[in-house]
C-alpha cells in the first residue's frame, strides 16, 4: 500500500515556499497519536487530539508550516476544523478520519481562504511519499530535512520529522510521522508508541522550552504479519533517529550532546539525572566553549529532587574520567580536544548504586542561539 | 554592639585581590540559615549545616571566594573544618561558634597553607563591617558590590551578598547574610526567614541553574526589642533588595525582568507558572532582542503541571496588553518600545481564576551570558 502526499503553497512562510502538506493514506489505518503536554494547546492539538481521540484510525493528516494557529481563541479552533473538513470533502473521507498539525509563529490568525484554498490544491496532486520533501514543506527554523527509512526484510518503517528550537519534553516544537507496514492491534500499537516516545522524543532538550503544537504519530499500514518484538526494535531505530536529526538541528548548535546516567538506582532517578544535565544552560555553553567543565555536570546532576552521594559519583567526557568521588589529578587537554575534534559529546554519569541507566540527547547553545531567538520575531 | 570583619589574600582569585573575610560579632547570636539544596553539596556547606543545625548561635563567619571547595572529596571537607578551627583558634571562640562558607570555581582543592593564613591574618585585623567592601571580597564574576542598610527608628537591618550566575531557586551561586537588631527567639526569627526566603532568594532566577554553595543567614544582634511585624518587613526589603542586585547582575544581562502571575487558583500555582515564564530562555533571549513575544510568555506559562485555561488567560508587558484570551489586534511598537526605554521589563500574566499572586525575578540572556560562560574555564 503507497503512502501518498500533496504539497501546496498557502503563503504562510516569509520564504514564499510550500508550507502545507496532506499525506494520503489509501485505507483507514491504525494510528497512535502523542500531543504536547503543554497546557497552552494550539488549536490543532486540541481539535486533533479530541477527534483521534474518538476514532483512533486515520486516513489523511492536513499539516502546515509557518503559522502555529496557536493562542488564537475560539476563530483558531475553527480554522483548524474547517482545514479537516475541506481535505474531508474533497479527498472524500468522513471528517473524522481527518487530523491538522501546525507549526511556526505563535498568536497569529491564519489567512483562512488561502489556506483552505492550498489544502484543496494538496488534495487534488496526490503523489507517492517522498519523505524528504514532506519534510522539507513542514520544516521552519529547520537548516535540514528529517526523515529516516529502515526495512528488515518485509518489514518497512520511515518517517519525518520537523523541528530545531522550543525543544522540550514534552515535547518540542516538532512533529513527526512514523509508518510501519506491519499489522499490529491498537492496544499493541500504542503500548510500542508510548515506550518509543520515551526514549525517544520525550529524551530529548534544546532549550528547555515546551512547545504548544507538539506531535508525533506511528500509524501502522496493516500489511506485514510480524511480532511486536522487531517492530518495536525498528520503530526505535527510525524514531530515535528523527530524535537525534532535531537535536543536531538544535538553534545554531554546533555539537549533539549525549548523556548517559548510569548505575542509578532506579530508572527514574536516572532519567531525572540525564535530564538535568543535558537541560542545563551552563553544561550547554560550556560544551560549545569546548570546556571540560565537569563540576557544572556534577552541580546539575545534584539538582533534581534524588539524593546523590558526591563521594560515589564518577563523571567521564568522552573515554576521559575527570571526577572520581574527587577531581582526578589530570591534564584536561585530552579531554577539551575530544571535545574539539567530535560532533557528538558523550557525558556520562555514573552513580554507582544500582541498575537504572537512561540516555538523554540534548545540544550546545552558542551565540546563534541567542541571534536566532532574539530576532525570530513575533 | 558592632559587628567587626577582617579581609586577607589568600591568592585564590586571578586578579590577585583580597579573597577571604571573616566577619565577627562580640557576642554569639542567634542565626537562621538555609543552604542550597543541590545533592552535590560543597564541603563548606556539609561542614556549616551540620554546625549550625546543633547550634544555631555564631560568633564568626568565614568566607572565600575564587574556589568553592566543591567536589574535593575528603580532603575539601577537612579544608573546611581547618578554617573554621583556625578561626576559633584565633579569635578564641569555640569552634562550633564559626560557619564557613566558599564560592568560585566547582572541583579544584583550596591551597590549605595560604588560606589558613589568611584566615589567621584576616581575624587579626578586626574593623566595623563595611558592606560594600564585604561584599567586593567575596564577589567572583559580579559586576558591583551588593548591600543594602534600612533604619526604622531604632531597628536596623543591613546585609550583603554576591551572586551573578548559576542563579536559580534553590539558590543561586549567592552568599547573603542579613543582621537585624532586633532581638527574637530562635523560633521566631527563623519564620521570618524561611517566609522572606521564599519570597526573595527562592524566587530569582539568572540560568535556571541551581548551585552548590548557596547560603543565606539572618543573625540577629539581640539589642532591641520590637514586634516580628516590624522586623519582618524589614528583612523582606533588605532580602529582596540583595536579591534584585543578584539578577540585575545576571551575567551579561541588559534587563531586569519582572514576572507577576495574578489571580491563580492558587498561589502555588502562581508561583509554578511565574518561575516557568521567568526561567523560560526563550522569554529571556526574546526580551534581550527588546521582542514582545507574547508567544513564548503563554508557552511557557502553560508548560507547569497545573492546567490553565488559554481562552481566560491575559499577558501584558508593561501596561500593554498583547493577549487577551485571544491576539489583541494591536501595533506591537509601543509594547517594543517599552522594553527598549526601562532597564525592568514587567511581564503580567493574569489566570482569571482566583486569588493566588507570586513574583519572579529574572534577568535576560545575550551574548554576554554566552561568552562569559563558554570562556569562564574550569
Amino acid at each position: 500500500m503507497e503512502v501518498l502526499m500533496g504539497v501546496a503553497k498557502a503563503g504562510l512562510k516569509p520564504s514564499g515556499r510550500e508550507d502545507l502538506l496532506v499525506v494520503y493514506l489509501p485505507k483507514a489505518c491504525e494510528a497512535s497519536f502523542v500531543f504536547t503536554r503543554n497546557h497552552f494547546k494550539a488549536a490543532p492539538v486540541v481539535y486533533s487530539s479530541e477527534v483521534w481521540r474518538r476514532n483512533r484510525r486515520v486516513r489523511a493528516l492536513v499539516i502546515n508550516s509557518g503559522n502555529a494557529n496557536c493562542g488564537t481563541g475560539e476563530r483558531g479552533l475553527e480554522d483548524a476544523r474547517l482545514m479537516a473538513l475541506e481535505a474531508a470533502k474533497t479527498l472524500k473521507l468522513k471528517p473524522e478520519e481527518v487530523l491538522v498539525f501546525s507549526t511556526g509563529v505563535i498568536g497569529r490568525y491564519l489567512p483562512r481562504e488561502s489556506v483552505l484554498r492550498a489544502v484543496r490544491e494538496a488534495c487534488l496532486e496526490l503523489k507517492p511519499l517522498d519523505l524528504k520533501k514532506a519534510s522539507e514543506v513542514i520544516s521552519t527554523t529547520d537548516r535540514f530535512p528529517k526523515f529516516d527509512f529502515t526495512r528488515m526484510g518485509e518489514l518497512e518503517t520511515y518517517g519525518f520529522a520537523k523541528g530545531a528550537g522550543m525543544i522540550h519534553p514534552s515535547m518540542a516544537t516538532m512533529l513527526a510521522f512514523v509508518f510501519t507496514n506491519a499489522r499490529l492491534p491498537f492496544s499493541a500499537l500504542r503500548e510500542l508508541h508510548l515506550e518509543v516516545t520515551e526514549k525517544t522524543f520525550n529524551s530529548i532538550t534544546v532549550d528547555g522550552c515546551t512547545s504548544t503544537n507538539d506531535a508525533f504519530g506511528v500509524i501502522s499500514l496493516g500489511e506485514v504479519e510480524t511480532d511486536a518484538e522487531r517492530v518495536r526494535f525498528e520503530l526505535f531505530k527510525v524514531s530515535e533517529s528523527l530524535a537525534k536529526q532535531i537535536v543536531r538541528d538544535g538553534e545554531g548548535a554546533t555539537r549533539v550532546i549525549k548523556v548517559r546516567v548510569l548505575s542509578a538506582s532506579s530508572e527514574e532517578k536516572a532519567r531525572a539525572v540525564a535530564q538535568a544535565v543535558a537541560t542545563s544552560l551552563l553544561v550547554k555553553v560550556a560544551v560549545f566553549g569546548k570546556d571540560p567543565n565537569w563540576g557544572r555536570i556534577a552541580a546539575a546532576a545534584g539538582s533534581t529532587p534524588y539524593p546523590i552521594d558526591p563521594l560515589k559519583m564518577r563523571i567521564l567526557i568522552g573515554e576521559h574520567l575527570l571526577y572520581d568521588g574527587r577531581p582526578v589529578d589530570q591534564n584536561l587537554e585530552p579531554a577539551r580536544r575530544y571535545m574539539l575534534e567530535n560532533s557528538e559529546v558523550v557525558i556520562t554519569v555514573e552513580l554507582n548504586e544500582g541498575e537504572g541507566s537512561w540516555v538523554y540527547y540534548s545540544s550546545d547553545i552558542g551565540y546563534d542561539y541567542v541571534k536566532l531567538n532574539a530576532e525570530y520575531t513575533t
